[in-house]
C-alpha cells in the first residue's frame, strides 16, 4: 500500500475517537474508525455499548453510499469472523466498496490474526498496518488482556512535594486540589474496576465511586485486596497476582494504599502510574509507597516513561508508561 | 510617564541579561540595562565582577552619543548616590541625553530609595517604576538581603517520583540522570554559597563544587551546618537562623540531607525548592524531608507556587517558589 501524507494523523484521529467506547464497549475493545474521503471526514464511528456495533459498522451504517472510494482508518484490525451478533467488519468494509484501509494495530484474537488484512487484500483493497503508538495505548487493556492474561493496572498516587499520601496521624483529606479530584473521577468513569486494599477500606471506608454530574452511573466494580474477611458485597482477591482471574476487567485502577500499590509494583504488575502532586510540602509524613523489593538503584532504572504531564489546578498530573 | 506597548518586554530583556552578572557581580546586585531606541536595542550592560562597572554604566559606556535619544530599561533603580568608585548612575543617565528611564524594582538601598528617579525627573527625564515579576525575580538575592536581612534560600531536592533520596541501605548514586546532574552544577555556579548537614558531610563527603567545563573556578564557599566540630577551612553555622551572619551571600543553595531541608523548611527560611526528579520508583527507601512541624493539611497549602518546569533528560526538574 502507497502511504499517504496524513495517514497517522487520520489514524491518530481514530485512536482518539477510540476512547469514547472505553469502558462500556466491554468485553470487546474500544475500536475507533474514520471513513475520509479527499482529505474530509466522511464518517466516524467507535465500538458501543456492550461491544455493537463494532466501530467499522457504526461508521459506514452512518456513511451509506458516501463510504465508496474512503479510505478507513480503523485502530484494530477489522474482524474476519462472522458471529451471530453480525456479519464481520472486513466484509462490511469490502461490501461498502471502500478502496484502502489503513489498520493500526493487528488483531490478537486467533479468529482474526491477520486473516481481516487479508481477506481485504484478497478482495483488491490496499490494506495495510500502520503501527503509531497513539494506537497502540487506546487498546492497552485489550492487548494487555490479550498478551498476558490480566486487566492493564493503572497505579494511582496523590501526593505532596516530598512524595507523602498523609500526615502521620493520617490526616489526607485533602491532599490535592478539587480539579484534581475531579480528574481522578474522570479516570475511574474510563475504567472497569477499581482496587483498594483493606487496610484503606477499614481505615478510611473510601467510595471511589464516580462523583461526576451526569456519570455517576459510571462507577466502576470494586475490588478488595485482603486476605481477611470479604465485606458484603464486595468482589476480593488475595495476592496481586490473582487479577488475572477478574474475567471482563479490561482496564484495573489500583487506588492504594502504600502497601496495596508497593505489592503490585514488586510483582510488575502495573502498566502506568498516575501521579498528581499538590504543590505542598508534608515532611515527617506517610510514605506513598511500601517496599517494593529493589535490591539497587540501577535496576529501578528505565521501567518508566513520562508519557503524559499537565497542570490540574494548582496541582501536577503525570502519567508514566512501563517500558517493555 | 505614557507607557509604551513593549515596555515590559525590553525591560524583562532587561531581567534575562541581568542573569550574567550572577553572582560575581557581589557585594552588587545583578543588574541588567538596555538602551532602546526606535524599537533597537542601541546598547546593553549589565553589573560586572565585583560590583562595577554598574549596567547603566557598562550600557552607556558601550552606547556612547547613540544613547542620546534612548529609552533605558533598568531591572533596579538607578542609584543616586555618588560613591569613590564612580559617579552616580541617575546623573550618567542624564548626561547621556536619554529622555525616558524604565525601572524594574525601587532600591531599597537608603542612599537611594525613591531617589534616582526623583533625580531623572527632575531632569526632565520620563521615569517610573514598571513592577514586572521577571525583575524582581532576578533581583530575588538582594531584595531578600534587604528586606528580611538574610540570604536568598533554594532548597534543592533530587528524588525519585515516590519522594525518595537514597535506597534504604544509603545508595543514591545515582538517581537523577547527567543531564539533571550538569543542571545541578549550573545552579550552584549562580550560587555564593552552599550549605550541607553535618550527615551529609561526613557520610558523601561530598565536593558540591562546580565541576563544568570552563566554569570550575565559580565553585561556590561551602558552609556546613553542625553542632559538632567543624572541619577544617570550612564555614560553619549552628542553626538555619544563623544564615544571615552569612556577610557577602545573596543566594544560598542548601544540598542536604533530609534533616537539614526539614530545619530550614520548619524555619520558613526557604524562598525556593528546585526539585529534580527521575523516573523511577523507590519504595521504602530514604524520605527526601525529615520532620518540618506541620500541625494540619490546611497550614500546608497555599505557600508554595510553580514557577518554572522542564525536562532534562529523562528527568523532570522544577521550582517552587515560596509564596508571599
Amino acid at each position: 500500500m502507497q502511504p499517504e501524507p496524513n495517514d497517522a494523523r487520520w489514524l491518530a484521529a481514530a485512536a482518539r475517537l477510540a476512547s469514547r467506547g472505553r469502558p462500556l464497549s466491554r468485553p470487546n475493545p474500544a475500536v475507533g474508525c474514520i471513513l475520509v474521503k479527499e482529505g474530509r471526514v466522511v464518517a466516524r464511528g467507535w465500538t458501543r455499548e456492550g461491544g455493537r456495533p463494532h466501530a467499522e459498522a457504526a461508521a459506514l451504517d452512518h456513511a451509506g453510499e458516501a463510504a465508496r472510494g474512503a479510505t478507513a482508518y480503523v485502530t484494530l484490525e477489522p474482524c474476519a469472523h462472522r458471529s451471530l451478533r453480525g456479519p464481520a467488519c472486513a466484509d462490511r468494509l469490502i461490501e461498502a466498496g471502500v478502496p484502502r484501509v489503513v489498520v493500526g494495530v493487528e488483531d490478537p484474537d486467533p479468529r482474526t490474526a491477520g486473516e481481516g488484512i487479508a481477506r481485504l487484500s484478497a478482495a483488491g483493497i490496499a490494506a495495510a498496518l500502520l503501527p503509531i503508538p497513539e494506537a497502540e495505548a487506546s487498546l492497552a487493556g485489550y492487548l494487555t488482556r490479550a498478551t498476558r492474561g490480566r486487566p492493564h493496572v493503572t497505579l494511582k498516587l496523590a501526593t505532596s512535594l516530598d512524595g507523602c499520601i498523609a500526615m502521620a496521624d493520617g490526616q489526607s483529606q485533602w491532599i490535592t486540589c478539587a480539579a484534581a479530584r475531579a480528574h481522578v473521577h474522570s479516570r475511574r468513569a474510563l475504567t472497569d474496576a477499581i482496587l483498594v486494599g483493606g487496610g484503606t477500606w477499614r481505615a478510611d471506608k473510601p467510595r471511589v465511586d464516580v462523583r461526576l454530574p451526569g456519570l455517576e452511573d459510571r462507577s466502576p466494580q470494586r475490588i478488595l485486596l485482603t486476605r481477611g474477611i470479604p465485606p458484603d458485597g464486595v468482589k476480593v482477591i488475595n495476592a496481586p497476582g490473582q487479577i488475572d482471574r477478574l474475567d471482563g476487567v479490561q482496564y484495573l485502577y489500583v487506588e492504594g494504599g502504600a502497601q496495596v500499590a508497593a505489592s503490585f509494583l514488586a510483582e510488575d504488575l502495573v502498566d502506568r502510574i498516575e501521579l498528581y502532586r499538590a504543590p505542598i510540602v508534608i515532611g515527617a509524613g506517610k510514605h506513598a509507597l511500601g517496599d517494593i523489593g529493589l535490591a539497587s538503584l540501577g535496576e529501578a532504572h528505565g521501567r518508566w516513561t513520562l508519557a503524559e504531564q499537565r497542570q490540574l489546578g494548582s496541582d501536577t498530573y503525570e502519567a508514566y508508561s512501563r517500558t517493555r
